[in-house]
């Protein structure tokens, strides 16, 4: 029994200064977490509670479908990750250090070389697979931007799992399970999901899948088709193909357009002083061009600019998947010092190119289709051209998804409006692949003799975060409402009464039986602390059941309430514990 | 049912090159770990399983004596540290990082400071205490000289608890109650272990015990009397009070002694050109003076000489403890070069004390006893004195226990015999005292409404290295034997005939009966390896119970061994569930 009396909680009236998103908010005001360092959480009691509950039930599934517990060390060195470019790869978000001699280390993010290393260490034949393996296990990840509690935690709890397959058909059954897996873990825990796909980043890999809780804390954008089941996250969204245009019979045209540096000034003055005929000009006629700061992990940079039309913005997030492990961000004001040829706000195609001149690339979004023309950039200031047409005019390096997505585009699949949502990443499938393992030389003998190199399946979900992504579905304006599954106990009884009056023994009557039948019971037995005050912390710290001896004990009743619902009920003292235990079970 | 037809486990004949001790040696032999890097260890499944019966057993008796479960993260900001000066005194054992901002971050050894934070920022009442608090969490310590596999490690799993009391008789009392959960935890584990006084190293405080555990493999020394309950880690002992002598009516006399600059040709010159009429002198008679440099945690030095009998070595791990926290080290050549007044293999204590013209600190052991007479050098190349007595020709600036503890030597409480052995650290209990409460402000209001510093205790259990610590009492030349509380599996199944035949059947229908009465069992339904093979592979692997399902099975009987006492017993097919399951419960 966790008596409050005793048990190490303090409840918060208040929200706690840094709290962006209700999961933090009330995780922190309801005693779950305590901020330990900067994307760094201490578990209380309660919180500790639950977590081992997700863990549990994530367990059970993965030994479900065969899957082996393993645990490495965190702490790795540096060497294997090196051998697959990792080391510098993942760049600022790995923890780095030196040991005492001088050997670096690392903080592991994710165990992809070390399961493959193992399983090399012990398997040599075909007879051996597939084995899939997995760990719960802390990870740590130097965010740029902790945020949110433990949303984005720079350590975080995860249980990852490699799958190890003679061949691509294996692959498929293995990531086909952890899929179903998945559903069944996210489904226990009572947190809805939808499963987008999704670009592998700087995993490498093929064929990949997210987990989303969709919620608006969330960090990630994903579209979902009205129509059909096409579901992706924004990175990984490939837009409709657009068929090409032959607008090549339109003119090229010089335009002055003094103080024209914003799109909506050459727009203007193209309505004022050269209006179309046929319809006036839009801003979806011209085409813009970012210029892009691209740094490689090891150092390297390049300028590199993008055009999309002047209607939408360009999505750094999605160009940066494409472009992993590359980071990107706008040219700064010394980079375009440097580049004497770019004239901000009058940059155009036409001087572009790798084989150009300047040697800069250009890539512009599938919607700058070929044959398409667009009024644009003259390079020089003060001057725009019109009718610039691709593929006569200008021709890029290559295309890249670059524009925002927006809710109404058309689906990639059946052409149907996509609508935009935001959500949580709570798990990841990825179909890895031989990356590691032709790096890293995992192959076994098949049936006939011949070595073959293995191909391997990657899965992680978040244990700490899928915390949070509860908590942000499960709550209310009065706190927490835990899914009976994860619920840090099954039931909360508030003592209501004087201390020492018949409140007092009827409650530890009634917990007594409750426990004896199994139950994990809460009981508030704090002496000069208001009803009132219990009231909301039973609330706030949202076990389902919650069950109140107070002034109705005086009628031989207890009330008890739910909730999830907000139902209440007044039960007879003698038949209490029998209908607490029901709904605990039936819950 | 872990079938080892699939189960990840790979056994070997060999040991491993590196593996100095048996648990090392068994456990990577048997499948239960794997080195991932130095000083850091995979768990395998059945080494995972092992880890986590332990860590049950230890946290049920934890709970059990009102100990509340948190877990903190592993990754710590300087400051907290920084404050206790730990960040310092914990030298280059302690793990540092840098983040991505710039900010220095550790890998928490232990969680003193953090405790204390917490509890400051919840709790501000006598009311609230006592309390006491853990977790079982994985620590980082930079160890100079990772060993032994599990033993000593870098990354090791730790159960840490604090207390947090009012006043000193709380103190005591939590003191004792995890005293006892420990006693308790041990005695479940199956683990032998002693308690011995320690010292508290590192961590400050006073009163501080050791639950060694007594085998060969263990790092840690410790004496136990004879005759008395007396037992202390040799670094800890106070060797017994000595009473002074008078010898000052010895003249002091330099003799020349050419070429004699160790202990034995003084000894063998003054027999031949200087006999007593009494006796002969032997080593014990001369005073030898070890010159030791001593180096602060901040980098400061100094140069120390430490005094003892000349037939006794000086025990550097005794001293250190004594000094922490800074390190010795004996003064190396150019120590020696800028410390012009040492004379190698001629020093005397006449030219020593931190007032003296040299300035460099003299302490020796307590056996140096005040007024007593010693050999020793006179400071000059190839010249020794007699008859040099302490209080009359020198004073030492203080005494240091400094000797190595002999068997043999007095009990300090009863003046018996101390007997000394090897053990390894599995748990240790301090009372810290108010030393973190103190500096980092943790008070509460006593019941006259004035603000005390709280006092507290810090109890530490080696987790992984409990699983090693069983290893090494629970083996024989075969392999492990573990204790049925913390065994990977209840019974361990061997299908000894061919494949296909009734042994498959049999075996399978006994494994599900097994099964369904709850209890774990590995069957090894191998293919295409003998019956020696399986045989030899369940004894390595060492659960308490082996079935053997092969030629016997024509009589309709199976056998069953008993892997700890080496008894075996054929059963009839019929009632071997039953008796299986009865050796299981009972064991």
């Amino acid at each position: 029994m966790l008596r409050l009396s005793r048990l190490f909680v303090r409840t918060l009236r208040d929200d706690p200064a840094d709290a962006e998103v209700p999961s933090h908010r009330l995780l922190v005001r309801a005693g779950y977490i305590r901020r330990a360092a900067p994307g760094g959480y201490t578990w209380l009691p309660l919180g500790w509670r639950v977590l081992r509950r997700v863990e549990e039930i994530v367990r059970r599934e993965m030994d479900a479908i065969g899957a082996q517990e393993v645990h490495f060390p965190a702490l790795l060195p540096r060497d294997v990750y090196e051998a697959t470019g990792r080391w510098t790869e993942y760049g600022d978000n790995l923890f780095r250090l030196v040991d005492r001699k001088g050997a670096d280390y690392l903080l592991g993010p994710t165990h992809e070389e070390m399961f493959t290393l193992l399983v090399k260490d012990f398997y040599s034949s075909y007879k051996d697979l597939p084995v899939s393996l997995y760990q719960i296990q802390t990870k740590y990840r130097d965010e740029a931007r902790p945020r949110a509690g433990l949303l984005r935690g720079r350590e975080f709890l995860m249980k990852d799992s490699y799958s190890f397959d003679i061949d691509d058909d294996g692959l498929s059954r293995s990531y086909a399970e952890h899929r179903d897996a998945y559903q069944r873990i996210f489904t226990a825990l009572g947190l809805p999901y939808v499963v987008v796909r999704a670009m592998s980043g700087a995993m490498g890999g093929s064929m990949s899948e997210e987990f989303l809780s969709p919620v608006e804390a969330g960090e990630d954008t994903f579209v979902r088709c009205t129509a059909c089941s096409y579901a992706a996250n924004t990175e990984a969204v490939t837009t409709a193909g657009r068929p090409a245009r032959d607008e090549s019979s339109t003119p090229l045209t010089r335009i002055d357009t003094p103080d024209c540096a914003t799109i909506d000034n050459v727009v203007g003055l193209l309505n004022r002083e050269y209006p179309r005929t046929d319809r006036a000009w839009t801003s979806a006629d011209t085409l813009k061009n970012v210029v892009l700061a691209v740094r490689q992990p090891d150092g390297a940079t390049e300028t590199l600019v993008v055009g999309v039309p002047g209607d939408r913005e360009v999505d750094l997030k999605r160009l940066e998947a494409q472009l992993s492990p590359a980071a990107l961000a706008p040219l700064d004001e010394a980079g375009f010092a440097a580049q004497t040829a770019l004239v901000r706000g009058y940059i155009g195609p036409q001087i572009l190119g790798a084989s150009s001149a300047t040697g800069i690339r250009y890539l512009c979004d599938p919607s700058v289709v070929a044959g398409s023309a667009w009024v644009t950039g003259a390079n020089e200031h003060g001057v725009h051209v019109t009718g610039l047409v691709r593929g006569r005019d200008f021709t890029p390096d290559g295309e890249i998804e670059a524009v925002e997505v927006r809710s109404g585009d058309p689906c990639p699949v059946c052409g149907s409006a996509l609508r935009i949502a935001r959500g949580i990443e709570i798990g990841h499938v990825f179909q890895l692949g031989r990356k590691y393992a032709d790096t890293l030389g995992l192959s076994v003998l098949d049936q006939n003799g011949r070595q073959v190199t293995v191909t391997m399946g990657s899965y992680g979900i978040g244990v700490s975060r899928a915390v949070a992504a509860i908590a942000e579905f499960a709550h209310d304006d009065l706190g927490l409402k835990w899914p009976r599954a994860v619920a840090p106990a099954d039931v909360h009884v508030v003592i209501a009464g004087k201390p020492g009056d018949a409140t007092t023994t009827a409650a530890e009557s009634l917990c007594s039986d409750l426990e004896r039948a199994g139950l994990e019971v809460i009981l508030d037995d704090r002496t000069g602390v208001s009803p009132g005050v219990k009231f909301k912390d039973a609330e706030l710290i949202g076990v389902p059941t919650i069950v109140i001896v107070g002034k109705s004990l005086a009628d031989g009743t207890i009330e008890v309430r739910d909730r999830l619902t907000g139902a209440r009920d007044n039960i007879a003292v003698a038949e209490a514990p029998a209908a607490v235990i029901g709904l605990c079970r039936g819950g």
